[in-house]
């Protein structure tokens, strides 16, 4: 899986999804226009849920993942898309507090709150509302197209977006949906089995779902009360009210609903896996090329072959490694001349602390020895240890997550082929569990 | 969550299943007999799928957690009930030897083995054959109830089993059930939404589902091709060929099937989470009341408190240790007194390695050193090291995950209670994790 891009705000280089719903905008001829419009999207984020089902006291959409709140992921996924221009979430007036310091901690854009109400569709209606007032001190202006999603479906991509964006131009409303897991079945009133349904001709519907503003945003005017306490399905008030059959828009596996405490788990295994697809080796350039350091970004490669592996130098003149930061990726081994200086990992880490990457997701950084323990007086070592050991708390702080690796190098060169591999396996673990449990650690191979 | 016990075959001392079986089965005042009798009872396990929605090359039954198949922990579930006699997989023809390598390995019980059909139904059906044949050379007797299940949802617990036979004795057919996590639509034929059905009118089919064996045995033999290839629902055919409203029970969140790669991240987690509930400090019943392994029993204690924490000593006179073996804890903390002799984690080692605990889950043993590093020459450590590799190395192979500890031990106290606290954290991690890449490391608090 391609990691998204972290940085929330300002939008990856290509504008494909501006353009390709600017193409959308002109599907009806009466719009197209010499110069192509994208149509103007905003999102409605409903999160006044409690998440009873989840068994935790706290709303699911709040929970840590890395330490981090789902929703945060959620309102990133959305934010990186550039063609929305406006975020509108529904809290409670008890979380209220908490989700404007998300958005501070995070850096998160173009969001703006509004109190849920005591269901899901009132709180979706808050959110429309808050969009459909033109008030002079209002920065929201009415869209043409609104997306409506849910906190805690943080995987949703851009393509399903766009889909249900443009879909919802040409047929008013829209929805994702998937295929159904499970056969439904429908209860007799003594809890027998009444019938069941055929799977084939049913789905599930997910979100996002999209609409014309004004076709969702007059079913709710028109909604009764019993929709807005008992309903959930905004394609049925566009149905009902609107007389709209929405295009239904199938959805990838990504679009599941953190419902259990098991989605939980499965969230954050899968946003360590999207972090973990990049390794920068940082060597310095004054190292020849035979220099063991390189045997080790060699047997990187191999053994982790579904891994990205780059170098970068620390010299100043060369700007790699300030891209590699740029491009965002979240995991260094920094090769150490020999001596128990932490010259190198110092650069780094001050490199990395001025980025703010770590900001969304922490970041490991494994700080490698190559050093023959036989020969050289250990003391040093400890001095080594103790210093890796104070580093890392400090750096700890900025969500950065720093381990030493001594590699053992014996002159013997299938010996050195094994710690070399030994130590990537050091490697490959601690980029993997991304534990703060095991940081200032000096690991051995 | 509770670990579910993890050795197959012989039962947990209650036979609670058993009475309240036995209960259920005299719930037709006919059979109400003076000695209660519990009802014979098979389980069919349909396991000829390839898993085509999980991405993965390997069919999701057979892909491993913790190193083992995801069908070894279903197999394991059902096993642990005591009064389910006969375990009838279908597997492929491709997957016989697997399966058969599968079973040896882990040592499971009570499991026959037959030839998947190219359908779920059809593997069902092969099953219920081999039940239904009083051949003199089967082991197989025909059963009073036969419970159908998947081997994708390795968390079924005994209660629901015992609820849906319970119910099949009476009612001829049962199923378990769940609520709707998304609202199931129709789509009309150019793709839009028909209509969208009531969430609360309808509930998901999970499984396990039970049957009188001639009731749904008969049904199969009534099954039109048509049925066979394209139904899925067994409870359906109960309805269509045998007339019986199948009574529906509500099940647990655990009931959840593994469908998605995500899915396998969720059970790994589940299962890495269930064995990490009990730890044993491992002491030398030489050591006075006052030692610092005692401290730090009880600071695991106050910051694992979710956590059960005792203690087993070694002396070959208290059986407690092996108590606490048979009692399935995986999860090991040995303190040895202050050299760098091995000799307590050896025989701890020694008696693991003798109780096979570790043949269904990896076992974490991490050998603990108080010293000051200060005081003595190192080179007594790395002595320890490169013995504690060599072991971790050696006992590996048995999956026991052996790491070593090294505790600073200050004269100052606040000094000692933080060190200690920082070995807890390392404890609590590397149990956590769970992870073979540390093995053998020296860690240092």
């Amino acid at each position: 899986m391609e990691p998204r891009p972290a940085a929330p705000g300002p939008c990856p280089g290509d504008s494909r999804g501006a353009e390709e719903a600017a193409a959308a905008s002109s599907l009806h001829p009466a719009e197209a226009q010499p110069r192509r419009r994208a149509p103007a999207v905003a999102a409605v984020l409903p999160a006044g849920g409690s998440g009873e089902r989840m068994g935790v006291p706290t709303p699911k959409q709040f929970c840590p993942i890395l330490e981090r709140p789902l929703i945060s992921y959620t309102l990133q996924a959305l934010e990186r898309v550039c063609w929305i221009k406006d975020i509108v979430v529904a809290v409670t007036g008890e979380n209220m507090k908490a989700m404007k310091c998300i958005i501070q901690k995070y850096q998160h854009q173009r969001i703006s709150l509004v109190e849920a109400g005591v269901t899901r569709h009132r709180s979706i209606f808050n959110g429309l509302k808050a969009l459909a007032e033109d008030q002079p001190d209002s920065k929201l202006s009415k869209p043409e197209v609104v997306i409506i999603h849910d906190a805690v479906r943080p995987f949703v991509e851009e393509d399903v977006l766009l889909k249900v964006v443009t879909a919802a131009k040409e047929h008013g409303a829209a929805g994702a949906i998937r295929p159904l897991v499970s056969t439904v079945i429908s209860p007799s009133a003594d809890g027998c089995l009444d019938h069941s349904l055929e799977r084939a001709r049913h789905r599930a519907s997910e979100m996002p779902q999209a609409f014309l503003f004004d076709v969702i945003y007059e079913a709710y005017q028109q909604c009764s009360d019993y929709d807005l306490e008992f309903g959930t399905e905004c394609l049925q008030l566009a149905l009902k009210y609107g007389h709209i059959n929405a295009k239904l828009v199938e959805g990838s596996p990504d679009l599941w609903k953190v419902t259990y405490k098991r989605d939980l788990y499965a969230a954050e295994s899968i946003i360590k896996e999207r972090i973990s697809q990049h390794i920068c080796i940082v060597m310095d350039t004054k190292e020849d090329e035979n220099h063991v350091g390189h045997h080790l970004e060699e047997i990187l490669k191999n053994e982790l072959n579904h891994v990205k592996v780059t170098s970068g130098a620390l010299c100043p003149t060369s700007r790699d490694l300030e891209q590699i930061i740029l491009e965002q990726c979240y995991n260094y081994v920094c090769v150490n001349v020999m001596s128990s200086d932490f010259e190198e990992t110092r650069k780094l880490l001050n490199m990395l602390e001025e980025s703010n990457l770590s900001i969304l997701y922490p970041i490991v950084v494994i700080s490698v020895y190559f050093l023959d323990y036989k020969s050289v007086p250990f003391d040093e070592k400890m001095e080594s240890l103790i210093q890796i050991r104070e580093y890392a708390k400090e750096v700890k702080k900025r969500n950065i997550l720093l381990s030493g690796l001594l590699i053992y190098f014996p002159q013997d060169e299938q010996k050195l082929q094994a710690s070399l591999r030994q130590g990537v396996t050091i490697i490959a673990t601690l980029i993997k569990e991304r534990n703060s449990g095991l940081v200032g650690q000096l690991l051995v191979a």
